[in-house]
């Protein structure tokens, strides 16, 4: 129970860090939902900021206060500019997010996304498949050999990534998130359960890429576990606001980043999640 | 009379099709609209990925029910993805709706449309001017060597477009549609003329290509004819009663896409259209 | 008061121009507001086109009766496109728009935004950090050699941009304009202040960048200075009219693009705006 109240208080803080100080995320991320994360980034008090180019990558990764690396749609350039960018992140421990979308697609995807396990990406968010999976390509614990990712989404539960997510985060002494219905973050010590959310979710592309970016946003002035914790309680708090005020995907959206917006610190603290010791 | 009935029960199969079997249509699309064809592909119950490189789009024409290939902003890359993935959908059978956004504008775009010729696209969605264009580069009746392609825009008439329209399907034994203030939808046999929609469709960006990826949702489970029809109710359907409650662009696309989401099977089927035959 | 009169009856002419003629602006612009440029220059009744090809970008500097080109997320390609397109549009002498959207961050950033100094973009527009940053590069008056460009942000006041932004137009010949809280437009003779505007347009990315895209509207039926002016009246109008409607940023997108689409000419033109000679 103390525990838990320390985590809320970790938690106001973030919010309350990145309201103040406007932090800088360079992104590089995919074109279908580029705009989303940006909106989302900006609702929670960010600044955003997104390049395709090796040297830009570099420069974001020196400049900004995190970085947000999603492998969603890539182009060729992105063999020269991901690689090259998570090595600056790492050599200078600067923190970032990797979200390993569609993870087993094509040569370059699976080629990156084995490279980014010597750059130990801060957090990790994913949905199960995909956290399976990658786990799977870093040879950890949980993971598979055969992908079950299906496109962008997920056929796997969550809970069926608990092993691969542990795993995961102790490799990267960071932390890691599975999405979906329930939220899991661990640091391979604590798992936190982060309840909420809108079956609309599913319905608006992006939700999981722009929880990426926001993650990024928190990671600026808090540990990996409290900032994966805090954007997925702001997603679940906002959403679950949302749904009631709206009647169609359409709006969910416009009125989701409104209520990211409009959360107070409090209210985002005490959005309900389960602990338990790993 | 029996045949139109008939054609109604197909679109109330089409639109439960999706809804129940959540289809994943893989996409290659230009940057402008990719995030419109995403959420429209997700509120008819689709499910939407999109990819730039060439074992990308092959994995998805093999691992998708349908493709949707949209030429709107190329990239060099597509030199290569776009061939090769039309190539493989072809040599499987799959289902793939083209796009000939702006044919006639670059070299590129010209080879790439050219090569289609034998890849035999199954759905042909394009304006006016890009439909007579198309048949034109690829020297069937109806074309003209000459494109009228305005931009992105048309400046031909939908009727204009019947002749061009009917020796296309005729060509790749699929259907065409005419997208335009009425909807002409042709299997080279019937022509079926979808009425409704609102005028802020010409103010929504991406109005067009967001047909064409939602009727590759609907092509996994109906035929081309009843994918390309049932897409034009729906969109007929969802914009006019959209347009019946906002005042302005902005508004209309949120509620365009609330209206996808929500709008009966029986709704869609009995959106009015007039069917002849050629 | 009566050149502010004769304005006046310049913007009513600039707004009534694009709604009656519905002028074609060709773009190159970044990924991640291009959705937001297009649907706002279709709200003042123009017409969107984008392409990142260099014979693409050709057609278009030809066929258009305007362009825009913003640097935000430049691709490989663009090391050929921007700089052959830009000289075509020079050559033709045919109004273009420059973004030079966080000058300073990268090789080809930097190497691209000195060459476009020799084609003399018609209007620049930027913040003020970009604004005197450009000044800087193309060693004007008002410039500094080191850029104080933070991401896509600024941290000058647009005030201090005011002598920059003179010499740049007196460069160009053409138009600045810096914005800002208020926004400061100068033919290198007159600086117009434009007043209005909203806090909730820093927390919608693309802001800026379909600014400029609008001015390209404009531009093709007004002077540099007036499109300028007229760009920054509908958009104070605009984002004042939507802030009073809505309660978050989402919403506020939407009620803009709205606001954008109903304004009427002669309200536009009377948004508050100072003259001062220079």
């Amino acid at each position: 129970m103390e525990h838990k109240n320390e985590i809320k208080k970790e938690i106001i803080e973030a919010v309350e860090f990145s309201r103040k100080n406007n932090p800088m995320v360079g992104s590089i991320t995919n074109s279908v939902t580029i705009n989303l994360v940006a909106n989302t980034q900006l609702a929670v008090g960010g600044s955003a900021a997104m390049v395709y180019l090796p040297d830009e990558g570099e420069f974001l990764a020196k400049a900004a206060g995190a970085s947000y690396i999603n492998v969603g749609t890539l182009l060729p350039v992105y063999e020269e500019t991901l690689p090259h960018t998570a090595q600056v992140l790492n050599e200078l421990q600067k923190p970032w997010v990797l979200d390993p979308v569609a993870v087993g697609i094509g040569l370059l995807r699976t080629d990156l996304l084995q490279k980014f396990k010597d750059y130990q990406p801060t957090v990790i968010k994913g949905n199960a498949s995909e956290v399976i999976a990658l786990a799977g390509l870093w040879g950890l614990e949980g993971g598979t050999a055969v992908s079950n990712v299906r496109g962008v989404d997920s056929s796997d539960s969550v809970m069926a990534a608990n092993t691969a997510a542990i795993a995961l985060a102790r490799w990267t002494g960071g932390a890691v998130m599975v999405s979906g219905q329930t939220d899991l973050v661990t640091d391979g010590k604590v798992l936190a359960m982060s309840q909420g959310g809108s079956h609309f979710m599913e319905k608006m592309t992006g939700a999981g890429c722009s929880l990426g970016g926001v993650i990024g946003v928190y990671l600026v002035g808090a540990s990996p576990f409290i900032a994966a914790l805090t954007a997925a309680a702001v997603y679940n708090l906002a959403a679950r606001r949302a749904e009631a005020k709206v009647s169609g995907p359409g709006s969910f959206q416009v009125q989701f980043i409104d209520e990211l917006y409009q959360a107070n610190a409090r209210d985002i603290a005490d959005n309900p999640f389960e602990l338990v010791e790993v």
